[in-house]
């Protein structure tokens, strides 16, 4: 990492910033100074300044202000990201997209919006909500979580397995390259094979190509209707079946496992959420979200039923009310209880083949538990789309031993040809296994097309690889 | 275009192949006299050799053999395409992938398959078929379009509406970059998010940034029930109406909209493909298919109910039977009545935003009108996903002024923001407009991806841009 630069140097950046986006479009150290660069913990913002630009047009000239005095550029979107994709250093300059927060159009008929890049999930949610439709992506930090970093970041969450990540929901896209720029790609059309595709220069490699700043992207009708039931299975052979079944609702859009280690902490943590008596090896949440109150309550009902005719249901619950419905979901969002039960802990974001996850899990607590016997962990996921979540403890050398703990885990998912992050992405803090887990082939591509589009690491320099 | 290499180069490169993939990979202009890279029309192949590699590696050795002597390479699947992204040049060599025909895996659990480049998608769709699954992607020259040449060209088909073009139902690739490099990104997981998604760089780009050898595509349950109904509807406005009426249905797969002039052409031809009396503006072909058959049928129903209490409907008609099913979609799918009445035309495979297709469609023809009185045209599309065709004939002139339609037309998008092509691709036949209509930007964009991966041109050269 450069050494800071000089004052002057600042001072002369200060000047074509200044001149670049004016005095509401920058900020200085003691504006910031309570902006962490992470969500759960305070990390300081290092660098000089924070540039925030009204458009496209500032921010390319904020790119080419930061080039010409020798300076990187981190972006910042809502902060929210666990991989440290925020963290910056004393010769970047922080760009922020924050002033653009403008949803500035929706088409009822379309069926699409066009989005700035600042504009937080939840306000493009409630926007287009009074209309009767729903931007099918929708994940917790949705109220801080911006259109820009979720488009960089390519963010998952809850409803992946009816409506794909962030990528399978945009369109088009407007960003600024590393060298200021303006690439426009706004496309509103489902159908376009006119020319590259280059939104997929922007939808998940986390700024290292280009600064989001504008976007189109799909809704869909607003559900109407939700069904969720929650059950016991015996086995995984079980599990497997009844998402199978499951599968053939096109109204599904959630099939959340939950593993005996974690059901139990949670049923047995006091909290009251304990719709089943534990004892069984599987907890699964199944949801489907349609229009028509006819036809999607006989579906779920006839799944279920179903479900129980071929013996795959130990015990279980349809939730009868809408208070019902978000109290099954409050079992499986219990990430509280880890911390009150674990205290400190590593939080695994992995994905692997339906096939190969029972084995995976065992063998990776197998080999936590040879070198740490007080491992104690919870398991849980998105199961539907390959998605797990581990919580491993190993009391209070957690913290100081993390490397130990995600390395093992690892290790094991290698050889199972799972994802060491799903959803939540490399950003600073997993590109050492990045670099050892991916093959030299992919290494190689992706590098190649980094320098292709930013030779001199000027955006995101730590981010990825 | 350089002249056609000496004797000599030829018999050092073919050695060099010969090596590479052996004599069963090697074929010589005697064995491919008969081969069209057209589907349409006989276009010769004009290299002097198609190579037939058997993997990966060999295919690596095929692209090394061909840079040594000087040699492009072009790419050939089954040869269906439309834009002439086939066609060769003396100094190129053809790589066909049709001895990588093998259906590798099939995972019933994770839905998934595994293919080789060359498996036509009538071929991978037989297979699974029989285990209760089904490859999303359907296009009418799928028992020879193959599956590397569909990624390659992010083909479309009659299910975009549901389930995406082929990039939304592909999740790992392995392929062979211009200086021979294999990547391997057989990526198996609906959620990964290690890195940048490498598939992009091969999906859509036609075969300029590298030549697909295999892939791992998600598979869904095969549908079990379909329904199917054929409405007339007096004016847009009660289309698009329709149309989100539809899409509250999770289980519509088909909205298909044809304009007077195609459905009076199409009634009036004798064939007997008249399912209503003509007069009125639109007809509408509406499709669901799902896996429960007390619901998905109760729900097309109650959506046909209510479209006609909404006076959407001025006249229609639900399928009672498979065949009337067949019946209904062979009125939608009526190329031969276009040659049978027009003898020539030209083929618009275009796209537009709902909002803006009524009024697109009508300054094309008043446009067209204003140039060639004589203009007949005939209209149609899947308009769900806002891809409509056009053909057009002007006479016996049609073929000599094909580029005059074109522009004509293509002007009036443009200023609609349409796209030049939805599904069919830009290949050497449409290399012109995208040059013309695309941003600069863009094109800029495109050009510095192309550069790092294949500086000196060496693939499908002549494609794209």
């Amino acid at each position: 990492m450069a050494d800071a630069p000089t004052a002057e140097v600042v001072a002369a950046l200060r000047a074509d910033l200044l001149s670049a986006v004016g005095t509401a479009g920058l900020l200085e150290p003691e504006d910031f100074e309570t902006r962490s660069c992470d969500p759960f913990r305070p990390v300081p913002i290092l660098s000089p300044f924070v540039a925030r630009p009204a458009n496209a047009e500032e921010l390319s000239a904020v790119v080419k202000a930061a080039i010409a005095h020798g300076f990187r550029i981190v972006t910042h979107g809502g902060r929210t990201g666990v991989a440290g994709g925020a963290f910056t250093r004393p010769d970047s300059i922080v760009v922020s997209l924050e002033r653009m927060n403008r949803i500035e159009e929706i088409s009822d008929v379309d069926q699409i919006a066009v989005v700035q890049a600042g504009v937080p999930i939840q306000a493009l949610h409630e926007a287009v909500e009074a209309r009767g439709l729903f931007y099918p992506v929708d994940l917790g930090a949705k109220g801080s979580a911006t259109m820009g970093g979720t488009i960089a970041t390519n963010a998952g969450g809850n409803h992946v397995l009816r409506w794909g990540m962030t990528r399978a929901n945009l369109l088009g896209i407007e960003g600024v390259l590393a060298d200021g720029t303006i690439v426009s790609s706004m496309n509103r059309l489902l159908k376009n094979n006119t020319g590259y595709d280059l939104k997929h220069l922007f939808a998940g490699t986390e700024g290292t190509i280009g600064i989001v700043t504008r976007a189109v992207v799909r809704l869909v009708p607003l559900p109407t209707t939700q069904s969720v039931a929650f059950v016991a299975v015996e086995s995984m052979a079980k599990v497997l079946r009844l998402l199978n079944l499951a599968r053939a609702m096109p109204a599904l859009s959630a099939f959340e496992v939950m593993w005996r280690d974690y059901y139990e902490m949670v049923a047995n943590s006091g909290t009251g959420r304990r719709p089943l008596e534990p004892g069984h090896d599987y907890h699964v949440l199944i949801e489907s979200l349609g229009n028509d109150p006819e036809a999607d309550e006989g579906a779920f009902e006839r799944f279920v039923q179903r479900a129980s005719d071929e013996g795959l249901i130990a015990d279980g619950v349809v939730a009868a009310s809408e208070r019902q419905r978000r109290e099954l979901w409050h079992v499986r969002e219990a990430s509280e209880v880890f911390v009150s039960e674990f205290g400190t802990f590593v939080s695994f974001d992995v994905s692997a083949e339906l096939n190969a996850i029972e084995r995976m899990v065992e063998e990776a607590y197998a080999a936590l538990r040879a070198r740490f016997p007080e491992v104690r962990g919870g398991t849980f996921g998105h199961l539907g789309d390959n998605n797990i979540h581990l919580g491993i403890t190993i009391g209070e050398d957690t913290v100081a031993r993390t490397a130990e703990i995600e390395e093992i885990v690892f290790d094991v998912l290698a050889r199972y040809q799972g994802a060491l992050t799903a959803e939540h992405g490399i950003g600073t803090l997993k590109r050492d296994f990045l670099r050892k887990y991916k093959s030299e082939g992919e290494l190689a591509a992706m590098r190649r097309l980094r320098d292709a589009f930013d030779p001199d690491r000027r955006l995101n320099p730590d981010v990825m690889l």
